[in-house]
């Protein structure tokens, strides 16, 4: 029985007794682990002075920033649906204003209608990424030139999707590593943004701030190290990433998919170390894969242990997640989100997932299939919310994002 | 009419044109404000390295931490509700283990039934501060030591209290530079006292990224500098904070008054900048009073205009809040709220104002009663919620927060 798959792979290795919400008994030893190589703490007086607030990402260029960019420490994802009446040419003044908006925020100059213009002086990296949703085409006239993948994607059996936070025509991604600039940021857009369309969701985010950890890939609320095995910038990230075929329009751009994903640290606190670190095929102290040492080796998907099994379980996330050829990449770029808990002190925890590629259909999707179909981290994740979106490429200074698909 | 106060004193001054709501017209004038002394802005790479993440700091000692630090960019209000049947030996069993977290935890190491502990290690000048509600001392059988100012207050006309925001017979304030420390902390706070609480509310806030603006003041949703006349650290802080009589186990403790205050962006946007700047009585590009060029000029408050009027008009936020008797003071330490809009586009942005002072009857009452009365504030603001806590004194190695009461 151990080594045959079943449909709850829990169950196919000794470690998860008992099926896995039952599995943390004798192994949940969390207070019993030495944490390696634990970072030094020094008293608060001692910290450099890093001035965050001034730093300064480009807007214009052939390429939206926001996607390559590295990850700011605050996201909004601000999702709307255009009021009916907003054709092709109000589309136009719309992306024409949001976009001198961005360009003016992102370098640390007031939008011009900014009403507080003292709160538009620190970009702390500012970027503002605009995404078109499957119905802004429609909206346009334009349906024909709607990038194929970028269309709802198909029901998997592990969704649990709310209308509260799916869809919409227009995605406007706000980073930033001050709160206050993305809050600032996402108030004009949304006011400028108001003739023309109603706000459908807004997810806010976060990662670790500015500083915090420099060079390290950040953790989840999971407390798994998250990111690791993203394509690099340069030749792998490009690769993954900008078109390079598809729609004229949309070269130098890409699509982004949008799902919140809640993570369930109730039941993910009964298990045991040994199991989260199968259920995802990574230690949770270094990240390193189950048959390697450090965070960044490659893992070996053909190594088996003293008992003939896999090292690396066939259900493990990393496993079904994982490819090789960086054209079938995806570029991940997740925040957290928490919110209140529950009277009883249950937390509303979990991921805004959120991942770059050329297309989606081709990359996306077979990574989410493989996944919802045995992927031994879905006990603990629940697919909440889901959007799709193309990324348009960038534009020159004086140009507006956008341009090339309705001018 | 011009100078006879009036219950409404919106229209005292010809500045204040037709209600503040429609104040906007020929003074709005956003746009064409020429912002003083923006601060220069550097590409994104040249930005130091800060390692906000290790910095420390103390959680024992004779008095909370989280009061007198400068704070932090993140916080998480957390009360609760005591179960019924958490009496004193409970009281004093959930203090010892919340105590114990808190100890840890803000020192960079993980808690005792961490089961995240990798999210344990960067404390981020992680503080929690412990606040005892008018049910905690009824719940431990000691009425008769709650100190007199800590009950619920008085109702004002002001007020729009929900009670999702209101009450709570315990608070936890955790406060770090970084927001997945914040949320990992009330996580583990939170599991750790659900034998003995429920969770009444949690408000998230902000403030800007630690390094974003150094030794700035920061500045609110309104645009507004915000904290400049706070009690200097040191014997201003300490004479308007730390509780000199009243009950012996609150030596060295203080008060907490929790409000939430609702900002109307949508209607301060309307007003003009003159008009903003009489409401407050200071500048909004420097923070300077009426009567002054710097920051922390003192505002004169006797100073009359050519028109004969005072320059800190009587209305003002500043003239009504303020108090030159350091005992008298109160230590604001705020934090911004911003929530999802609606589909329409209305921001949900505030203030969760907290106060500390050594009695809330003598310091925040009297401050409160004239703002309630006639400052022109109000009509950009709400009070949506309210609680008092007193703030226990520190405790030594080994001890544990609220000994002196229950012990
Ligand atoms: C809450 C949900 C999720 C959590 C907590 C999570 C967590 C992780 C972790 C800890 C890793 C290993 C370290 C790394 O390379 O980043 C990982 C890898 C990965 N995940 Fe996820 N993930 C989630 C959802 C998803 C989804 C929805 C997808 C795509 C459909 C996805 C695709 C990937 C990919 C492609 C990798 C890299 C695999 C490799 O090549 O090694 N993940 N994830
Ligand atoms: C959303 C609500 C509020 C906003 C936006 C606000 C904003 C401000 C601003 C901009 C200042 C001037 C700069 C400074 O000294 O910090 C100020 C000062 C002050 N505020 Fe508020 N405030 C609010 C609510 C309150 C409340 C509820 C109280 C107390 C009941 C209060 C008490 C004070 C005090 C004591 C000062 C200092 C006055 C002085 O001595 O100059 N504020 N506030």
């Amino acid at each position: 029985m151990s080594d045959s798959p079943t449909a709850r792979p829990v169950s196919r290795r000794g470690v998860l007794t008992g099926g896995a919400l039952a599995a943390g008994g004798a192994l949940a030893g969390a207070t019993a682990v030495a944490v390696a190589d634990p970072p030094r703490v020094r008293p608060a007086s001692t910290v450099p002075v890093a001035e965050v607030g001034t730093a300064v990402e480009p807007f214009h260029g052939p390429r939206q920033a926001g996607v390559a960019t590295e990850p700011q420490a605050h996201a909004a994802f601000v999702a709307f649906t255009l009021r009916p009446g907003t054709d092709r040419a109000a589309l136009g003044r719309m992306l024409r204003l949001l976009s001198d908006d961005a360009a003016r925020l992102t370098q640390g100059r007031p939008a011009l209608a900014d009403t507080e213009p003292e709160l538009g002086l620190l970009p702390a990296r500012l970027t503002v990424t605009f995404g078109f949703g499957p119905g802004f085409y429609t909206a346009a006239g334009l349906d024909a030139r709607r990038p194929p993948s970028v269309v709802d994607l198909p029901a998997f059996g592990i969704d649990r999707l709310q209308r509260r936070w799916s869809g919409g025509d227009l995605l406007l991604q706000i980073c930033a590593d001050d709160p206050l600039t993305v809050a600032h940021t996402q108030r004009v857009l949304v006011k400028d943004s108001r003739p023309f369309a109603t706000v459908a969701w807004v997810q806010q985010g976060f990662r670790r701030a500015a500083g915090a950890e420099p060079g390290r890939t950040q953790r989840n609320l999971f407390g798994q190290i998250d990111g690791t095995a993203n394509p690099r910038p340069g030749a792998a990230l490009d690769a993954a990433v900008w078109a390079p075929d598809g729609p004229v329009w949309l070269r130098d751009g890409t699509t982004l998919v949008v799902r919140r994903i809640s993570m369930n640290l109730e039941t993910w606190d009964l298990l045991g170390r040994t199991d989260r670190e199968l259920a995802v095929g990574r230690r949770l102290d270094t990240g390193a894969p189950l048959t390697g040492e450090d965070e960044h080796d490659e893992p070996d998907f053909a190594a088996t242990g003293p008992d003939g099994l896999a090292v690396m379980p066939d259900f493990s996330h990393v496993t079904r997640s994982h490819v090789s050829d960086d054209r079938l990449k995806i570029l991940r770029r997740p925040y957290n989100y928490d919110g209140a808990p529950t009277p009883d002190g249950h937390a509303d925890s979990g991921l805004i997932f959120a991942s770059y590629q050329a297309d989606i259909t081709r990359q996306f999707l077979p990574i989410q299939q493989r996944l919802a179909e045995r992927d031994l981290l879905n006990e603990w994740t629940t697919p909440i919310g889901s959007a799709v979106f193309a990324i348009p490429p960038g534009c020159a200074e004086g140009g507006w994002i956008g341009q090339q698909l309705l001018d």
